[in-house]
């Protein structure tokens, strides 16, 4: 006799594969995760898509739908439009295409309160939803912690690879090396450990070190210097107005590429 | 005719009044949150409960359930006891008395990838099952985010109040305004804002005008200085061990007692 197929268990099966065939366009899909929060998941996401859309087609999705942070650094304001049945346009700035939850909200300070079922409901319809068009790379700016959106990313994206932020402080590599145990579980390439804030404050070397153990690609370091947070501020991005940024993130992007087998692309 | 009670809801509730029933040996209950990551609710956790352990018993809670970092920042390596019928013993450190999910973990490195109910779910069994005693604060670090444990903790704990916790950032200061709008929503009161990692790097003096917009209380500052980091690394107490950190804790303490209306304790 066979058994009745499970609803939910179908209805998962149904979102991945609409999931992957509205994504299909998009060739190198990459996630920014960290564990820890703070670490700088935003800047890398955002400098390393600013690098890539120099030579390529890339959209920037902010993953994180309670607190997401990706159009205070870009400076965008701006609500998406929707097309036709629900399609969402996103929004283009610097030549990025961007997705982020803070443009569907009235006011930037509403804390969104939802449960994790809610916040997994919301990132699958952005990656339902969107009408990316044909693109070289997405890159998708996670959320801290390894729960709801991390789970629901690994699951249902078929991830080119991540990319892990960590600060030199003993508690972030703890938590960088949870993000990468989990990707292993998933059967997701690391692509590499990044070093955000590096420097006297906060240390130096320690994630070339981690990376070593682990036996994982070191990407390079990102020098904590106050620049970086200005541009910010300022809606700018790092890479277009920093000669010494440029130069960090230029050389974290070419070993991005080399471990996508692209080469010479970026 | 009378409805039929919603069997999820009469869950709830009997969780709820089961939680309280729990703490009600504890007279005052403060969430340290900030919306965003890494922004050092630990850290101002950590040293809060340090500074009011000297005259006052105080346990500490790490409600951060997949990144827990409370044990690594007190040096803590131990597992629970658990007593009787599933009544976990809080650690003892420093005179604190500490719950955390590392207390669980056989490895600090293996990612717990539980979707959020499940983070619900172990939260309220410490809340429900931890024997704290009698204490005179429980001081409890809180996740990133206004999702799952922020909801949990405003909804099942008698706060008397919450701490936010900001870098000086513009992305940090709207995620904290989002958090002392979600106090706002549960009638939880908000004792005032602290401003982490002030200096030249990433700013200073912008929590207070924050905490002066809103018509918050500022509770303090606390420089950004390599020691803080080395501290916590080597499982040690900021003001235990400096006296710049001692002053600045102390400070902030004394604004929180003088909130809770507790005076000359701290």
């Amino acid at each position: 006799m066979q058994e009745k197929p499970n609803p939910v268990a179908l209805r998962m099966l149904k979102q991945r594969s609409d999931i992957l065939e509205n994504l299909k366009g998009i060739k190198f899909k990459i996630a920014v995760m960290s564990g820890k929060g703070g670490t700088g998941k935003t800047t890398v996401a955002v400098n390393l898509a600013a690098v890539l859309s120099r030579k390529n087609s890339v959209g920037l999705l902010d993953a994180d739908i309670d607190c997401p942070n990706i159009n205070s650094f870009l400076g965008i304001k701006e609500r998406f439009s929707v097309k036709g049945e629900n399609r969402i346009q996103p929004i283009e700035r610097f030549g990025l295409k961007v997705v982020s939850m803070a443009s569907l909200q009235e006011e930037a300070d509403t804390a969104i309160m939802w449960r994790g079922p809610m916040i997994s409901t919301g990132l699958n319809s952005f990656l339902q939803n969107t009408d990316w068009g044909k693109l070289d790379f997405l890159v998708i700016d996670m959320p801290p912690g390894t729960s709801d959106a991390a789970l629901s990313i690994m699951q249902n994206v078929d991830l080119a690879g991540i990319v892990v932020v960590s600060t030199p402080q003993g508690v972030a590599l703890t938590d960088a090396s949870k993000a990468i145990n989990m990707a292993k579980k998933f059967n997701v390439k690391v692509l590499g450990l990044v070093e955000n804030m590096s420097g006297e404050i906060f240390g130096e070397g320690e994630v070339e070190s981690l990376a070593k153990k682990l036996g994982e690609t070191f990407l390079g370091g990102i020098e904590l210097r106050k620049e970086i947070r200005q541009l910010a501020e300022k809606g700018l991005i790092a890479v277009n107005e920093s000669r010494e940024a440029e130069k960090e993130f230029k050389a974290i992007a070419q070993i991005v590429l080399k471990q996508l087998g692209v080469q010479k692309n970026g």
